[in-house]
């Protein structure tokens, strides 16, 4: 409509910077798109085919790199420009019944499908890597911390599981919100649907989507879908943040309870004696971009009437940044703890430290039939008293401990060894050895639950994709 | 452990001013632990029905507003003081095998399982609103917008049931959060587990919750649950934002669509005529605070070590303060909603204002066997000399626009009115009125089967909390 | 230390990327730190002058694309095997009493005072702009909104005038960060200060910085400049996105108070008709990305212990994407108001439309004695009834308003005219001719103030600059 | 107009939860007001006492809790009408030439004014509590660190001193603020100013305002003076959760290098031994709530049309939470400061176990004339050859370092000492007891200039208030 837009308004307002990412899934839905117009009749045979074959060869001239894609305003238009280029005329019915409106977001579900799986497949490795420590470490005993204080002893392993149930729900996350928006888009045209005769089940079931869009306004103006991955996302690279701190208080002097690989670490310009855990560093530095993601695309759509507005566009830079920000770090993350070694002696060194069986104490007392509450009131003053002269429980024999408290027996002595401790734990869920093991077992049921959901899935898509791409 | 906090630091550190929301789920969760005690024989029967009763009386007073909560640290001291003061001795007792690291984490899950619970009671409420305005408006056509610029003629039925499945997402979203994280946290102690051996699943079968939760550190440490709610609920805010900015643009002067209710506006103090749509600004403009209390909350967690830290009491003033938003606007703008008059004489006068049959025109020409590309150039061309002269396609007739293209018939006439290019629409999801009506159906279906859900889970939660509360 | 880092480790950890952008003030601030280091015979004369040209020929490689660096670590070490190269053994001497730590906040400081005046000056073209389409158009009402309601008639170009105030205080910002943290930081190594006897002042002076950092381990840890500075891109960003509102409101057809160029606007793919204010919606729609780039750093930052930790390297990739998308969108919008055309007929009907003069109705009551509420109560119930007829004011005459108002004479006419309104008006800073010419003024003023504010400024960095490269 | 607002719609949308706080503010800029248009002639001398001394009645009916403010729409509604049961008919005179659009940011600006001037305050009494600790520990070494690992030896009060100088720039950045928007608001009317002659100079004059704002839209759209507090407020916080991270790390076993006073500290509900540094970790916690209150604004804010939308009652919340939360942390911040005792044993053992003197070491080595890339290869490799052993500097002794290096004398001993090597550095802001002393100096000096700062300006509002409110 009129004159040309000039060359700083066309990069202002190009997003072919982004969307080219996405030529392998817009050629993929456009020959799903021929295909339905062929079976309605837009297309005859012949242009059909012409269409398909030269989709098809455009895909490979891309991966070759035949195609300077950038030149383009976005990856529909440069899509659609090449094709004429190569077929000429039928290419200009391809767009029949479609908007770019549309066609965006198929595109964009299309990619987030795969990139869902594949996130997923990073997660699971970085359980897997947790599990491999897990287990080569199964009875090491550390202090177990709350607010950085030491508090009673737990595994090691135990420690680690945590950080895999807590990946395990950032997977879940992901697959309910791929569950959710695994829906087909296409065929609402700019806005409203069309009066074209079109078979959106058809195409649905042509993409291995399960299931149509009910309504086309919707499908143009909502991005919510990448809200929930951000947000996903956001909470898992949380979870890291978590771990990375964890690693650079424990190979800090002040714990020295692992040890990590020189691999992972780097010097200083200046000075000759450092080893730094920078990996660890960068993987808890990371969160702030992924989170930030979220933020943006928050505030762009923050407002906006229906349907769609430009402004929809900026949904791209923070959604590809946060995915490529977080396939690489999940997958450092899980080589870095293959990484990581423990310290033994560290460990127990710190171990007996604190006072970190008192807990136990007070739960001996309440079998011998001591109110909680009062048994914690005696074992507090005992602490005191021997932290005011710098000793430990250890400190105490047995004859001493019985002139504070006299229902105690032997027995006691056991109570108050933080190796011990682990082992005494009954309740479901906790540090105890046999606990931890149920742990291993349900983990890695859950990682073959896994390896069964995304082996299926991509076998359709994949299955799906070869008849697309075969012209069949 | 020696000096009393002063008060200030008293006022700083403490949470009842936010926790004390929750004393009805702490006695709930204390019911259960007390039951579950007797059962492991920690208590005798005489100790069990002492606590048990003095617990239901606990919450009787506090529900008559016999107890000032508000001087405790936090509502586990609050209630456990009051019980100690109501039976004595036994009230020492109750405190075995939990801590407070895990009691809070009790608390809140029962808290926001009924929150949840509502929350999709009140987004129903909503769908409902947009529901109702639909049958009652069914045959009403509007203008549709893209960039705010009108696009296509659509249903003001199919706008609004756009609303109606973005927020059927919301609610999915809450259902698959309150799904993942009804699992009870209670057993994990401080962080390592107990040496007492309790008997985690049946509290949680007292607690009507499906499963335990695995990792007892994992049960501390962890937010996560939070953050999905709250980013559920942000994107349902935006939303709502979304809906706010187009009643603002719809009673606007530019726009006349709608009527919103006198008791839905405000006036001005110093100008007599105005006419504000001040609740609509509101539900457009509350959306900062829920989605600011998802990255306050963020910030919070991030970088923390495992496990307890006390910053997680932090948890609390943006959760609390995102749910009581929700709630409060999610009523309203169902009201709100009830309250809007739609003003057909408006819509229809700018539904003859744009070209917004131009796109029907190229379809027709598709199905007259021209390629769309080439048909969206000469529509446009003649759109464009149209504009040129302030004229709208109504005003060329048959004949004048035989000269721009000859393959026309005199059905192109129809095609170019407004009310019959939604009659036109063919494609699944589109706005023509068959389309919009399926929807609806769909939108019951989906209503009912909400209420089937919620009604069976309400039906477990009471039952077993009445056994609870009686004692039995 | 042992092994190299791996590839991927390489990857995931080099800042190159982004901190190649600063290559043209690593090597100055290495210009001024060699000539330090000779003046307290670090360096004997020949090797300064070694590293002297040696910098300089590098620059200038650099600059011709001559030197891959994509391939270091990091700009320093970039710069430094280059160095190194080109003249052998007295680059290792050059990083004597720096570090990586003091000097990459060097780099840093260095580069934002540039691209602070440059984007001072961007937006002063905004502000230019604003300025000479109010230069255009001094005389033109159109009706003034609150609550997206009319309200008061305005002068456009009052209208206009309040954007020029709000980017007059987002500049002011700007220059207010750019005084604060105008400091030299190098000279505090790693952390610690060093013990070489080295002249910060004279290192300070010849780059043209007033004042030295005061406290070594401040100057490593700290990123608040960054925030401060992101901070007000940020409300910059958040007036932009309210002008893009608003064009894209006043471009609608509800309003048409604007006609936007033809170049700033776009068509569809699908709908023939179409003419959006792309442009317009980019710009509100950029605001996330840049408000996100201030969240992203301070998550990074929470939480971090002193002095320099690896996650700061993150403080690049947002910094330098809201610097680029500032340039990039304060740019646009100075062209874009360059090419906006009001309408000043729909202006007019809009005005007419309304009861926009009630107010001043009030106001004239107020000045025959009436109490301003009891004025605000007789003109509100004149406006109800007139409104429940779809009647203006104007459609009174003299006799049927004094039915309601007996104090009235017929001066009360013109009171009623919408355009009388705005010449009426006596406050200061109201939207009375007389009262904007005097913005205009002041407008004028600030903008030469500005100018002298920059030429001086850049003159002296330039002079400093030169010296430094001519090796004098 | 038309039927009442109905209770829940009431609820929905008052402010007076959060604007009742301003009630102080409102009176006094209604009775500068009220002066003025008794200047004007707009009421005359009669109705001027009236109002003078209903208005100043009311305040101390307000101080002694003898209204309920809770039950009006907002503050001004609420001062309005009690005036008016007050004083009768005059009371409906005084909002002439106002509106509740330009008179609630003349409360905010009134209020934060003050705020900010108390918040300087808050921030100088940490500033001071950091002095004190420093001027106690003059000498106290410890180990610096990078990376959460041993660097170089610091003074302990140098590294006290890095937040001096971080707070003394978020009280700046407050300052700046407060000079930009310390000017009148009133007098814009509800956006387009007003016919009434006011004389906006002398009301400004009234109320200490060394300016009026210069345009009327300006005036009542925007709210970015809040966004610039807030965000000054979020970089304090920022800092304090690093120093809240340094006291959970420091009083955490692996560091022991404070003390923190048990009134700071609380212990646990479960385990007897705990003492926790709650308070700390609450001070690192609560950064969360005051960034999100600049999030949540700037969320609102985005994309809203001029002039004043309802959303912006929504600035409120956000802003008087973020307030109160820094008020109370930045004084118990100060508080916890003079209540840590640093443990020098720790501190001096943990200098012992690095190699914190190895960049000492190469330095020594560029003394004698060795590049300073050659010396740091070769203390790297002395240090990692130690290391191997687990060893240290220390267990070399003269002859054995020789045999590494040639060009030593008998002076590197001393080098090696890490309490020497805190008097070997020699540059300015560097950590060695002479420049500390020269940080105390401008500290001290820094701390009069804010004293003198405030003290004249709170003079100068306290003298023009007690006029207006003496009615002189």
């Amino acid at each position: 409509m009129g004159k040309d837009l000039d060359q700083e308004v066309a990069d202002f307002s190009t997003s072919i910077n982004e969307d080219q990412q996405l030529y392998w899934f817009d050629i993929i839905g456009s020959l799903a798109h021929c295909k339905m117009l062929r079976k309605i009749e837009i297309l005859n045979e012949t242009e059909a085919v012409q269409i398909q074959k030269g989709l098809v060869q455009l895909l490979r001239d891309i991966e070759k790199n035949q195609i300077d894609l950038s030149i383009y305003e976005d990856i529909h238009s440069a899509i659609e420009m090449n094709l004429k280029q190569k077929i000429g005329k039928p290419a200009e019915k391809l767009h029949t019944a479609r908007s770019r409106n549309d066609q965006i977001v198929l595109d964009e579900r299309l990619y987030l499908r795969e990139k869902i799986i594949h996130l997923i497949q990073e997660i699971n490795g970085l359980q897997k890597g947790f599990l491999n420590l897990v287990q080569k470490y199964p009875d090491l005993v550390m202090p177990g911390y709350t607010h950085l204080q030491p508090a009673q002893p737990v595994l090691f392993a135990h420690h680690l599981m945590a950080y895999f149930f807590m990946l395990q729900r950032d997977a879940e996350r992901l697959k309910d919100a791929l569950t959710r928006f695994n829906q087909l888009p296409l065929g609402a045209g700019a806005l409203a649907g069309t009066s074209i005769p079109i078979d959106r089940k058809y195409v649905a079931q042509l993409l291995a989507f399960p299931a149509v869009q009910v309504n086309s306004m919707d499908v143009v103006a909502d991005r919510d879908y990448l809200l929930e991955i951000l947000g996903a996302l956001s909470i898992a690279f949380l979870h890291l943040s978590r771990f990375g701190e964890e690693l650079v208080l424990w190979s800090s002097p002040g714990f020295q309870f692992i040890i990590i690989d020189d691999a992972f670490t780097t010097g200083s310009s200046i000075m000759p004696q450092k080893k730094n855990p920078d990996i660890a560093e960068l993987i808890r530095g990371k969160a702030g971009e992924v989170i930030a993601s979220w933020i943006s695309l928050v505030i762009t759509l923050k407002g906006l009437p229906l349907t769609y507005n430009r402004d929809l566009q900026q949904d791209k830079p923070p959604l590809l940044r946060a995915i490529n920000e977080c396939e690489k770090t999940f997958h450092i993350a899980a080589r870095l703890i293959n990484n990581i070694q423990p310290n033994p002696e560290k460990m127990e060194a710190a171990l007996q430290k604190g006072f970190l069986t008192a807990t136990d104490l007070c739960e001996y007392l309440v079998g011998k039939g001591v109110p909680f509450r009062k048994a914690h009131e005696v074992v507090g003053s005992i602490v005191r008293e021997q932290a005011s002269q710098d000793k430990s429980l250890h400190d105490l024999n047995y004859e001493e401990l019985e002139k504070y408290i006299d229902c105690i027996d032997r027995e006691v002595m056991v109570v108050l060894d933080e190796k011990q401790s682990i082992n005494r734990k009954q309740s479901e869920g906790s540090t105890s050895p046999r606990e931890v093991k149920k742990q291993i077992v349900i983990a890695q049921k859950l990682l073959d639950q896994w390896k069964a959901y995304y082996t299926c899935i991509e076998k359709e898509w994949q299955s799906k994709y070869e008849l697309l791409l075969s012209g069949e």
